[in-house]
């Protein structure tokens, strides 16, 4: 099958790729031309302008974007008028579910069908398989299954589920990566959430590795002054341990084996000090539109939303409210601030 | 009534000043003869050492203690020789209740009365009053009432309760500020809880005031890259409030208006930016028993807790947390670490 | 000053009871008649259609909008064909920031002045007064200025902030209750952030007191069983703590008094054990907004968040959330649900 | 090797089955004598007193405790009279290691040594092998290493972690699945906050499948008053998903992959609605303590206390705390509880 491809940063050219891999034709479009040099050697067709893009698509057109998602509307507002009636655009980007259900009413005015993917794997994708979350209209969904399915990772040696296996359930692609999960928006709704749980699963750990990396606490001198909690105990916080290690043996057996425990585990043999990170922890949209939705339905969410917000107290943004509470403090109890120890 | 007073840091020495104020006799002790000088010139005799002190007190004796939690214990060993049967030992600081369960079962072999005294006021209250919570046996607390009736704000110019002046409940000494709690360590209990909620409330305060300073946001440059989520409406983000002034404007009519706020809207007017604060905040002990206790019963308290756990963030202790999540980020999507906007 | 207010429920008729207590001539409007009569008898003009209303106010005409949210347009709408330009629509309701951003611009596109007035106080505001938070044209406000200082309870006898005093700052209006915080949406933005701090102090009592009423677990009888977590110490648990008694208390020279506080000691006197309650927490819309605004802002606010999330679980919408938690655990370690004791 | 097994639940019992299939001899004991004989069948010796058992053990004997916490200690006081100098204490549950560091030196008085392991796996050990975490003297944890390979899961078909072969590290058991985490209590420390990290790892995927679930929102009617927060745009919330299927898709190259995800997978295709589950959900200890740990050491975990926490309120712990706001909001604003909707 076919497949044209506008992005060729990290994700977008590694999917092509995958593609190719899997027999798939490509026609690619990035304004780098240095993008898409590699590609072509592996096959793909490079287009200098959306028109020469365009033109060398065979109709119905699949056009798969791959951009930040500030960028969609922009460049769509060029392709529109290139395309034709029945052509098809898919976002597999980052963008908000509310700009798939505005995109996917304009397109429908030219008679364009929009398909929003939301597509996890990261740069390991590229080998292991992309995890898609489709959302639009069914029948487009089915013509574009070989595409999925080539960029999705299949079985591969996954375990089947069990109660899946007893029932012999039949014609589902969820075990194959990929999933049709309804109408516009869907995909990118089902990929919000998911960055969402991401973000707590990466919390959890860090929070837990955080406590061993402390658990040393007794063996450390204490200032002893009103502003400085005893600590009742030390003799119960005289550990030092060795968490590229710990990391390591929850791997294997443990309830809490995972994908991002691997990375973690990878990450803290490669620099157990994690000297090279500062901390001030990004966040990109999902995880932020993940906590409003929650708030719009009124479902609780401690655990996400206490990941979110502590990515933005990593970059500093809790300082003013934290000089209020010593403002206070100094107010009623006449505390004076200490300086945190080194 | 006489009371014997040891520690004359800011709380016992304004103490004793306001017990003689309402009549009442103190002899007083500290290890620093300079704390003493003041009182000694309004009537306190000042004693250099703890015979001494025992000595000046009129059986049955009646010591309280106003001192740093870690070294009660250390001045009991010293004191409970010296005293006889039928003696009283007032625990006014902020003791762990645990400790004061031990410590009224030591002194009871010793046929010595302990009473344990939450005490809130800060430093507002040689003038203000105190809020004073106790534990202990009943008996004892009727006995001491004149000091507790002294030291406590009594009625003043807060309004009565409505539902409790039409039922004219009569004999509480709760709307004169001062309560029997309940058995050895009551006091402290409630003490304990009501720092757990003076968190909670100081990070109600602070959190908001942090929401209107970055009210602006709108009006600052922001960069556009992967790692940066744009904002989607800078237009709803343009105001520079005076946070001065709606401090102020809260404390009238407003139904969060409180004896914090008023505190808030005077160091908000002080210092509109805070300059001199560097938001690393102290947590004294209640806090953490607060939320340990809620643990022990099984009651949530996400309030509470994350009230309690900013405070450990803004003394930079979430970093090696944030590190772990900035080497994930690393890991699966080849993310680099940001610094934070200036 | 003369004032038309539109929508008499429990606040729009006690906002202008207490306008006309303090000289201002109030004209009236609601569908519903009998809410007009109360106000009639003290001197208002009550009016049956909007023409009528509209017709007897003097130009430029004063209208206040106190209604809920959901209608303010659709009321709008009907108004404004019967305005002339430079007359003046106050919308003092809980109307999002967001309409008022949108709603001045369209207002003004026919030359009609817009303000929105973020209202606290509740049902005691009639006599105690409106803390008022104001946005829209400086010059209107000052225009409006007689009205706001009527609602607003002014200087009474809340004590002057120090710092304030020593600096003899002039012309502020936020210490009589009042106050011009900004453009278009200000107003609103400021009284939302209030009631996002107000979830904030109110979770922070009721989790307080929720402990000082479990305190009572040691007494209390346990099963041993491997899905209950055993209590460690119950000796730590054995207080009967008397909620109403330790309310009055606090609110008397400790560090969390407030009105909030005030209201709870009310509530708790009359009803201890607070059966009339089932405990299933509404929230409005500000608690939900604030914390999208934060989100927005990236400014980190754990206890805004977890205060509103409270509420949303106290309304069993963490139930499905629940289920998958005790499905896991049933699939990994086979424990089978208990019922929660009686 | 030979090991002694006291305590033959679910987890005794696997384990000894587990050790017996590795070729190592156990002899096993446990009050019910019914637990004994599956295992005799597989060629264990069944004991049925203390005394038995310890007589059937070769010295330096090993013995292997697999109890419910609060019976470890009864049991060892029966134990520790019938051992001898050097034997070997495992206690393998899930005790509270500030039991460990004080047991250790008890039996060090005897010349008894005493090993604490964490044991992760459920009922899927069996087969799928147990995480070890081990504390205690290096020396006996070695002379131990043939039971705890035989227990752990081993390399399996677990990747290498990538850092790690390119290092060629060498003499580490972290990737057999077993490790000597440190001293006394070092084992049963890391297995709790591995417990911590697991309850935070279950409730993000909890919470983000119950957002997908009222994904739907904007489809089912609302009630239009003032105590119900208004759907601002309900063509947000038009989705019906299918749970079951998202599950699975997210098994498969996602970011979001692990073990519990497959577990919550089968739950949710085995009963989609989750029906045979009222939500009441248990917590053991560890997850407690891992928190209070935290506490001690002072490191923010917003995320795994938030995770407890709504452990606390799945057995509806937050009541009276919900019923205070109700209060409060009646006070205040005269509001009506509203029945939540059915």
């Amino acid at each position: 099958m076919q497949l044209g491809m506008i992005g060729l940063g990290r994700m977008g050219s590694n999917m092509a790729q995958r593609l190719m891999t899997h027999g798939h034709d490509c026609v690619v479009h990035d304004t780098r031309a240095e993008s898409m040099n590699a590609l072509k050697q592996q096959g793909a067709k490079g287009t200098t302008s959306l028109e020469e893009f365009v033109s060398l698509l065979a109709k119905p057109r699949a056009v798969w974007l791959m951009l930040p998602a500030a960028v969609v509307d922009m460049v769509l507002a060029k392709l529109i008028p290139l395309l034709d009636k029945d052509d098809i655009v898919i976002d597999g980007g980052n963008s908000y579910y509310h700009d798939d259900i505005r995109r996917s009413g304009e397109l429908k005015s030219h008679g364009i069908h929009y398909v929003d993917v939301g597509t996890s794997g990261g740069i390991f994708g590229l080998d292991r398989g992309y995890c898609l979350m489709i959302g639009g209209e069914k029948g487009i969904f089915q013509h574009l299954s070989p595409i999925f399915a080539a960029l999705a990772p299949g079985k591969g040696n996954i375990p089947v589920t069990a109660s899946r296996a007893a029932k012999a359930s039949g014609d589902s692609t969820a075990d194959q990566g990929y999933l049709h999960c309804g109408p516009h928006g869907a995909g990118h709704f089902v990929k919000m959430v998911h960055n969402g749980i991401e973000y707590g699963l990466m919390a959890a750990y860090s929070e837990g590795l955080n406590i061993l990396r402390n658990a040393d606490i007794g063996l450390r001198s204490h200032e002893a002054d009103a502003e400085t909690t005893p600590l009742l105990h030390p003799e119960h916080y005289q550990y030092n341990f060795d968490l590229p290690e710990i990391a390591e043996v929850w791997r294997r057996g443990s309830v809490i084996s995972s994908w991002l425990l691997d990375l973690t585990a990878d990450a803290l043999y490669e620099d157990p000090a994690l000297a090279s990170y500062e901390g001030h922890v990004s966040d990109s949209g999902e995880g932020r539109w993940t906590v409003m939705a929650a708030i719009d339905e009124a479902v609780p969410t401690p655990v996400l939303s206490a990941a979110l917000q502590e990515r933005f107290s990593s970059r500093g943004n809790a300082e003013f409210a934290n000089k209020i509470l010593s403002a206070m403090r100094s107010e009623f109890g006449g505390h004076v601030e200490k300086k945190p120890q080194g």
